[in-house]
């Protein structure tokens, strides 16, 4: 029974964003900046490639016929492949000619006219998976109990960042690169990752602080209307009530 | 175009509320524990008291003709007083007896089947305003440019506190009781407030931690099927996924 009063961000991945709601975390952030404006969903899943992404996506997007009744979607990020990047023995493996056809499928399910899903009033950003730190994940896994073996290589990782530049690019939709961000920032060596990474894999504050600062200057430059500090609240903040006679000041708004 | 895939958590009121998606917050807090299951919703107005939020609460609760077509909101908490409570020349301030009956209609807009909001689906948990502490409240409202006068007194709130309780219990209604809760982790001096609160009036991340505590525990005893380790995720974990054949097992499904 929430009535449809705030549009929406969709926040979709793996655990990288699924992690996000946790104190300084991506969505953590977003929701910070954006409260009283749009709601952020979390739609990250932990472990999951884009192969079982491709399952979910439609469910959590309204269908062209359900979208009228429904909070709209203005932004829904993409974030995914640092589990389709795992070694070829890891049952979370996505081949890289299968990442980018399964990558390509999900950015379609909103820009393709003749998907179920369709929605022209919704902007798409494409993540890039961060560099893996191979050091600190290799020192995570051999720490589990029973031991794991290492899982995730450096450079295929690297190349599943580069497939999601080109694949993002051919579609026409909006790219951060965190790969590169992320690697500029630990000096392009990779123990420079640690700063950035709790275990290798997954972003500590300071990681996450970087991605949004991406995300937040790719919103302001490609979808400025969306930047948080063009949007009105949704509701009067208190200074703009009229304590006189409150009611009509008290009515929803246009937020853009 | 947000499909209708998580029921929701709405957390309603002033600026405790709307504080509380900064990292540590109450509502930071809430959505880390209830990603993947519950989307939680910062409905939090900085400023406001009863009178402005009652014209305010039906715009953003579905009527019962939308209520099939909508998230259903499987809980709300109504925190409000801390302004209402403040002295009679502020342009904030609730009579006592007003905020009563504010506060019981605001309540009743849910439980009351006459209402056209009236949802018996939905948990409805009165949380109390915390304590004041007028030393560190009376230095900040002194720092600011043009200094300010001290506009809240520490028996007032009190007082507008156990209205909200004695109004909860009226009304058949769960009541937190911070008030009490945050005043004895205070040891009950008002200088205490000074490890809990970042002015005097809001608070800091252990007074956050405390409140979460509190509702959480509240739904644990009173909504045991919403408490979040009751509730499964709406899609499968990732080792629950069939790797052979996806797609059966990565459908919505039920939470509760």
């Amino acid at each position: 029974m929430a009535a449809n009063i705030q549009d929406t961000i969709i926040l979709f991945g793996d655990s990288l964003t699924e992690l996000g709601s946790e104190a300084g975390g991506l969505v953590q952030r977003f929701s910070a900046v954006y409260k009283r404006k749009l709601d952020v969903l979390n739609r990250g899943f932990n472990g999951y490639n884009t192969r079982w992404a491709l399952h979910v996506l439609p469910q959590i997007l309204a269908t062209k016929s359900e979208q009228p009744h429904v909070p709209k979607v203005r932004l829904l990020t993409i974030w995914l492949g640092a589990n389709d990047a795992a070694i070829p023995s890891n049952v979370q493996h996505v081949p890289l000619s299968e990442y980018a056809s399964n990558l390509t499928q999900l950015i379609r399910t909103v820009t393709d006219p003749s998907s179920a899903h369709h929605s022209t009033g919704t902007g798409v950003i494409v993540i890039t998976p961060p560099p893996v730190n191979t050091v600190q994940w290799r020192a995570y896994k051999a720490s589990k109990v029973p031991s794991e073996e290492l899982d995730r290589l450096f450079e295929t990782t690297r190349e599943y960042a580069e497939k999601a530049r080109e694949v993002a690019g051919g579609e026409g939709v909006v790219v951060v690169d965190v790969w590169t961000r992320i690697w500029k920032e630990a000096g392009e060596v990779e123990e420079g990752l640690s700063a950035l990474l709790t275990d290798g894999l997954h972003l500590n504050e300071r990681g996450y602080e970087i991605v949004f600062e991406e995300v937040i200057s790719a919103i302001k430059v490609n979808f400025p209307e969306l930047y948080y500090e063009n949007l009105k609240e949704t509701f009067s903040l208190f200074g703009e009530i009229d304590y006189a006679n409150p009611g009509p000041s008290l009515q929803k708004r246009k937020i853009l």
